[in-house]
């Protein structure tokens, strides 16, 4: 249709002899990278996308309480001011360590250094096929698609004649008791209990049912024992059945069915969510060929997350797999935004020397806090010695996230959606944009 | 899949015996039958969507301002409080008039009244394999779609190697010079020349060319001439390309062929956009045998709305060709708004008489003025005698629009983006949800 299907054209080099840096996706890692270099050469920021997505809050998107540019910034407005970057959309098609080049869409680029940090995917443990009834959350179209089927069940259900097909419509299972199906099986069942309870005239929203299930035997795993329970406890509050140590054996169209410590059961639902696992982005595979990768799709790094022979190709992020203090840095975003200022230092010193220095410092992750939010007032969170639960912690995480929201447009947007939900109880973005009912 | 594609269950006539009003669509006229309507009956509203739709500003969805949740408010918790009401979401198959039912999914429902308010679609005058190239403004899915096509051309542009390519991704074609078409040429214009300016590094965005094609001698032709030229010349100093007496030959994906008063000019462009003209829904034609349609698809009605031969179904808004005052009652909110008025009152008192009367108050269409904005301090005005351009007039716009905006939310919401766009020239969802770009 366009030039950008014949042959790649090589990009030529810049004319003012700069070297060049490639940075592969913008997610909290590849855009800390560009805020945060300073070095003597232009940077190329690369992405399928032309948003930088505020995950931590892409659930509530999916739970219709904010709008997909709430949760969204145009990564050229963000990086506006940044003269040095320049932005290019696309696919990126193959990544050539040896020579050097990165090609997206009809362009070949040759980069002097290279930044992946293309994130992770939403990972079923090797049976996609449970993709198609069990859509986990990872982009804002998931987010969309997530939110559409919700609402839509709902409205079958209002028309529904048949008692055990509208049971099935208002059971929702979310699988993976980490910060993600916390948080949509909290979110769930307050929109069910609270949010939908005067809006449907032949069924009451009230006796939906919302169930957790986690493999473990405890939820939210990364926090201590003490606070997993005030979670799990939190979410019983709102109506949320937890079932722990439950393994997922099926997902089909009309139900789940688990093995837990009573034995195998089948919950018959038309509503599965995925919050359980997360792999390394699969075009690690397809373009970096030659690419060490471990089972979860992770690119094995050097402690100074630059690929093993390639020193000036680095991965960071969800999609890196390195050590710090002995342990795996976790799939968060403040890693993310630490490796990304750790490269960029990196690179700057490397720019500014005149020979390539033999030593460069290891990535070590310092780990400021974590916070899982479990619904109104509720909330889990962990500081160094500080431990909170309840209300104070979820104010911890109402600030916390609305200050690293990206963009002052879209924190005062959420700040006003939180506020409105707070008096109201209702939810801003109970909009289905794609109707998946046919009927 | 579901119990819905099998045979459609009759609904059983409500156990109180009271009257049933059957109302397809939630627009304008939809909406305020449903909330005008005090008479002793049950309402069953029937739309495919979930939400009502602020038509007047979709354009602002479309051009990247305002996000989709922010135009659009949920039926279901729009009619909470109205008990008599209920909302049935689902697309109808088969209205009979004799038998007195309507088909919706699975369901069939009879109906003592009907008042079909389906709205009107995009109409291409018979071409509508130009639809491909040149969506239409209707739903929330044409603004996304739009919102998405114009922001891919940039990036593409961005990264076009090829000058002539790189200029027809740069050219924004708008036909008709109705309120829709001018202002999508304003908005673009905007975004075009002051939003995208300092975002891009290899092109220059301020080089776009917005065209607006136009038939007639005058843009706006519902305002007096002099008003239309106003328009004319805002849009100017917004740098769009006014043509008038111009007609559209051909839409290409690659171009637009019209024939002006200097004769025929091909213009090239990959962004064509349509705000020419209405029709009425095709529903009416498909679904409603025996209906009597003019040849842009609105149905004909009596001077009480009523369907000639059955003087229970009606048919209001967009969809109905009725005159008042001796010119047809123009595809306007507050035509629509007044139509669901008269019908609710009028079966208000035939439900509260013993007999039905044989004498039926005519519908008149009170003109309370019309507004059509260019852009930012810039719009036309037309209030009885008063007739106002410019900055008074956009004024007028802007608080006519919020205040007439469904729901409290949506209008705190579009308060904030405006202000936020009035102060920093920027637009807050500048996302692409769904990218169109493969590469």
């Amino acid at each position: 249709m366009t030039a950008s299907d014949e042959l790649p054209a090589r990009l030529p080099r810049p004319a003012d002899g700069r070297p060049v840096v490639v940075v592969v996706g913008s997610g909290f890692g590849g855009l800390e990278f560009c805020k945060k270099f300073r070095g003597d050469a232009h940077v190329v920021l690369i992405d399928r996308q032309n948003h930088h997505l505020f995950q931590p809050l892409l659930y509530q998107v999916a739970m219709a309480g904010l709008s997909a540019p709430d949760v969204a910034a145009p990564i050229r407005s963000v990086l506006s001011r940044y003269r040095r970057v320049s932005t290019h959309m696309g696919e990126v098609r193959a990544v050539n360590l040896r020579a050097r080049t990165v090609s997206v869409a009809g362009t070949e680029i040759e980069w002097d250094w290279l930044v992946l940090a293309v994130g992770g995917v939403t990972s079923y443990f090797g049976r996609d096929e449970w993709s198609a009834h069990a859509p986990g959350l990872k982009t804002l179209g998931d987010a969309l698609r997530i939110r559409s089927h919700i609402l839509t069940s709902y409205e079958r259900a209002e028309n529904e004649p048949d008692a055990d097909e509208r049971r099935r419509l208002m059971t929702i299972v979310v699988v993976g008791g980490g910060p993600t199906g916390v948080e949509l099986a909290g979110a769930m069942s307050e929109l069910a209990h609270r949010v939908f309870r005067k809006d449907f005239r032949l069924i009451d929203p009230s006796q939906s049912r919302v169930v957790l299930v986690e493999a473990a035997e405890r939820i939210l795993g990364a926090f201590t024992p003490k606070l997993s329970d005030s979670a799990k406890r939190q979410l019983q509050d709102l109506g949320v059945e937890v079932r722990l140590e439950s393994r997922v054996l099926d997902v089909r169209e009309d139900g789940v069915r688990i093995a837990g410590p009573l034995g195998v059961e089948t919950i018959e639902t038309r509503n599965v969510l995925w919050g359980a696992g997360v792999a390394g982005h699969p075009l690690l595979r397809s373009v970096v060929p030659g690419i060490q990768l471990d089972s979860a799709g992770k690119a094995v790094v050097l402690p100074d997350l630059s690929l093993p022979g390639h020193p000036r190709a680095f991965v960071i992020g969800d999609a890196a797999l390195v050590e710090s203090d002995g342990g795996p840095v976790p799939a968060l975003a403040p890693a993310a935004i630490q490796m990304g200022r750790h490269v960029a230092r990196l690179i700057e010193r490397e720019l500014s020397e005149e020979t390539e220095p033999s030593a460069r410092p290891r990535f070590t992750y310092a780990d400021k806090g974590t916070m899982a939010t479990i619904g109104r007032r509720r909330a889990i969170a962990m500081f160094g010695p500080i431990r909170a639960s309840g209300f104070i912690a979820w104010l911890m995480w109402l600030f916390v996230h609305l200050m690293t929201l990206v963009g002052f447009r879209n924190r005062v947007a959420v700040f006003f959606e939180w506020t409105w939900q707070y008096v109201t109880y209702q939810r801003g973005a109970r909009i289905i944009t794609k109707p998946e009912v046919e009927s």
